[in-house]
């Protein structure tokens, strides 16, 4: 072998690799659902037995219900809307009935929804009276040529679609309203607002979902009753379509939960998307470097739940623990709440 | 020359067209500013010589306002919270004194603002009485641990950092009032508020400012007043963080005006700034992208300005007209409005 046939031997492998494609992705299921409860830190031996089965109980209960309707064929719309409006249903998540109370004592709720398929998405910010959030976000985005409506504005409309007003009082808990009358003891003892937010006992409540249908579209949501003691009309992440919901058929579905600011300011949900689409990352790549590099070296504390195009999950969080589970086709749904 | 020497040659052409990079850029300004003033149907005729003239003046006003603080060392912020005030202030646009009403015959405004360096930002959606909610904006960003503040409570926070609030009625102008007039004369005779906004006579007002310091630092913000008889608390793109306002000194600094929802769906301003990071775009490149392709595929309709880190400046807009301008170093302003 000449010389200058070894050096062309050389030059055609560096040649290849300098060509090399990543291989393209299989599907590892047809279709499944994604769910999480809110991030914090929820660590061993802070919750009680029963607590926790109640926790997964409801989960599950979640899952199935919305792995049963995309096993029969249903839209990853109607999964993430339903499986939703039941973990709203339950005082057990920062969210519908569970929503932690601002600083006037009162309910103020976020929800967003997004689809997949067409970049479709309806948001509401800062309703006393709506029962199930997700569902009138869900109503702005069909019925309304509007993405985000808010506070008084949005009840209206809900009126006008047919929902019915609750009373402010159905979201009352009373573990919820003594956290808020910590929150306030607290802040009277000169805490203010952002040292109770980077409180390590501080859990960031809120619900979830994405899901993946048997036609291939993505659908995700989020709903929560924000900060416990929030003031101002102070507005979250989860009715930010980009910071706290996203959907693109063409990436991912992906819900975040966590300290909203920081998901604001990083875009969070749209910026794991953008290095799918626009770097080549892998989901899992690209959640790994958005939640545990980006927002963990800012202090931004949270998580994110996430299925791929082609079925596969994502769960990432940079708190101690994060409630979430998720059902892939027929298997059994994995639930957990701590790191491991 | 033999034949593998030949191939050899060939070979190694193409490895280095594979391993080609852009050339690293060159600083074509050590500080600038752009501005926009509202995109939509403005063609040459619509207006005056006389308003033409009064547009070009307060955009020359505006710019030589900001450059003047850039040239003395000011912050890009300084710069651009400045700017936009002194547009807001003006009864021209549709932000501050100028802006539309909504359809409860008052004004509701919104506005945003970010800081590159830190990807710090402030936005307050939905306020009546704030002046200049672009101060605001900063205000929230710089004095609260929160990103977005909306309505009532945005204000109860103004005051409490000693703004004075103006009565709802500062912000009349009688343009203004008779653009609500006719669009419930056009809703009562069944055009939907859907049709409204496809209609080809709408303008998207807005203010935007994007900025270069001295110290390689960008901002951005917008502030609006919105959408000429809106409902439900509706808010647009202008005070969110990645729609309508985003800054990231590792990219750019822009700000967009148009059709909100569109521009909420597609996290335009976060977009670009991705494009450029992850998949090596040029600003231009980027821009172009989102508001002649994506946008305008989807019926998306509006216009962004931007400023690059090294100082090139990009206006794109898929509609007839956008009021624009910039000014760069101690170059005189360029100031448009009409497509060429």
């Amino acid at each position: 072998m000449n010389y200058s046939l070894k050096s062309m031997i050389i030059l055609v492998s560096l040649f290849i690799f300098a060509c090399y494609q990543k291989p393209v992705d299989t599907q590892t299921a047809e279709y499944g659902i994604v769910i999480h409860g809110g991030a914090g830190w929820i660590t061993e031996g802070k919750l009680s037995k029963e607590e926790e089965n109640s926790y997964k109980a409801k989960m599950e209960e979640a899952l199935r219900r919305g792995s049963q309707i995309l096993s029969e064929g249903g839209s990853s719309l109607d999964a993430v809307a339903e499986t939703i409006m039941m973990l709203e249903d339950s005082p057990l998540f920062n969210a519908g009935k569970g929503a932690v109370f601002a600083s006037s004592g009162e309910n103020e709720l976020d929800a967003s929804i997004m689809e997949g398929k067409n970049l479709n998405a309806g948001a509401v910010a800062g309703v006393k009276h709506i029962k199930n959030p997700i569902i009138l976000a869900r109503a702005v985005m069909e019925k309304s040529p509007h993405v985000l409506l808010a506070q008084e504005g949005a009840e209206a409309f809900a009126v006008e679609q047919g929902f019915e007003l609750v009373d402010n009082k159905y979201f009352f808990t009373q573990g919820r309203w003594d956290d808020l009358q910590n929150a306030k003891k607290s802040e009277q003892s000169g805490n203010d607002q952002s040292s109770l937010i980077n409180e390590k006992e501080f859990k960031f409540g809120t619900v979830g979902c994405a899901a993946l249908d048997k036609d291939g579209n993505l659908a995700a949501g989020t709903s929560t009753g924000g900060m416990t003691n929030k003031k101002f009309g102070r507005i979250g992440d989860s009715p930010i379509i980009g910071a706290g919901t996203y959907a693109d058929n063409a990436t991912c579905a992906i819900s975040a939960t966590g300290h909203g600011e920081y998901f604001i300011r990083n875009v969070v949900t749209h910026d794991i998307s953008a290095l799918m689409e626009y770097k080549g990352m892998s989901l899992n790549e690209a959640a790994e470097l958005v939640v545990n590099k980006k927002l963990k070296e800012q202090g931004g504390n949270g998580g994110v739940i996430s299925i791929y195009k082609f079925g596969n999950v994502v769960m990432k969080f940079n708190t101690p623990g994060m409630f979430r589970g998720f059902m892939l086709e027929n298997n059994e749904p994995q639930i957990k709440m701590y790191k491991n």
